[in-house]
């Protein structure tokens, strides 16, 4: 297997910390997105979308979704589990896992990419049509990631770990919004205690550093 | 259990669809969205965030997010499988489930939600901030949808169904995707031949009338 990767987007950070919390090694490959490395079209044979990450089958067969290659690690690697045992286990992983993309990461993406210059012209991934970046677009995304603070803090305040009582991948993604938050200079207010007692815990695990 | 559902709405119609593929019928509960029912205090109790399909169980914990409440009824009710049985297929349920998602579902959500008259004022679902409308984020949704079309031609030009050769979760949202479409306008195009084989025979399916 190989990994396309970019060692500092947080979707591959996702199935970094995935595969380490496996301790599972991959061959990985640096695409230097900011470079335009993934629209040259060396990297448009491996992913047409020309996003990362990208896991390369020794087959020839490419998945190019992060939480489908997580799923996939999962399926051959069950130990230990991090999408879910009992029925209801299940749902609260996949409910917090999504409600993570949904309210921290693509409201960050928003903020990020209707702003930052890098993007000026290119503020939907990969291959997309070039849009320009939108102000108000990035002010929704701004405020929406705050409402997502308050999120987390509410259901941290109840329960260890986003969907129960032990890591899961709710957490990793969890985890990763609240890093890439900081991209667009919005941190977690000191004052959501949970939130800062669970960010301790999770990114204190080995994995965190992957 | 109980099911509270909004008739028109797509994503409570992904339940429904499932649901009837398991062969199983739950109480449902109609919300009225349009006459604002989901922000009145006694759904609200139900479901802090305004937003349907909300599932409640005989004890009275809520899933409230439609993939959740999915993977929940599978992990109950394995049969018939509708996420993937081995590794390689539960990537690819994933994946296509994720990107008639993010490709299909979100945009013409942008596309509906910043044009359509009732939500002139809440183009963000639920109890979220009242963002206005804003006519450059439709037009990038209308633009995402014909994309996400050429998306689906292109892999069911090489698939029976979106995951492989048998029915499951991803072609309920890429159905109920090409069907939301329809509320601003945009429709497979006929050219797209293997689309319309597809969609024919997802929507001949008992399970579409759900």
């Amino acid at each position: 297997m190989k990994l396309y990767d970019m060692v500092k987007a947080p979707n591959p950070r996702r199935v970094r910390i995935f595969l380490a919390e496996k301790g599972i090694e991959v061959e990985r490959v640096e695409v230097d997105i900011p470079g335009g490395a993934n629209l040259a079209d060396d990297y448009l044979a491996v992913n047409p979308r020309g996003l990362v990450p990208t896991l390369v089958l020794d087959d020839g067969t490419r998945i190019d979704e992060s939480i489908a290659i997580c799923r996939y690690i999962e399926a051959l690697h069950p130990e230990p589990n991090l999408f879910g045992l009992k029925p209801l286990e299940v749902a609260r992983v996949e409910q917090w896992q999504r409600r993570c993309e949904f309210e921290g990461l693509f409201n960050i993406a928003a903020a990020f990419r209707n702003t930052a210059a890098p993007f000026a012209n290119r503020t939907m991934p990969g291959t997309s049509p070039a849009f320009g970046q939108n102000a108000d677009l990035a002010e929704r995304g701004r405020v929406m990631t705050g409402r997502f603070f308050d999120a987390l803090e509410a259901r941290l305040s109840e329960s260890r770990f986003l969907a129960g009582d032990r890591f899961t991948v709710a957490d990793i993604t969890g985890m990763v919004s609240v890093d890439f938050a900081k991209w667009v200079q919005l941190r977690v207010p000191e004052s959501h205690a949970n939130v800062q007692r669970w960010y301790g815990e999770v990114a204190g695990r080995p994995s965190a550093r992957a």
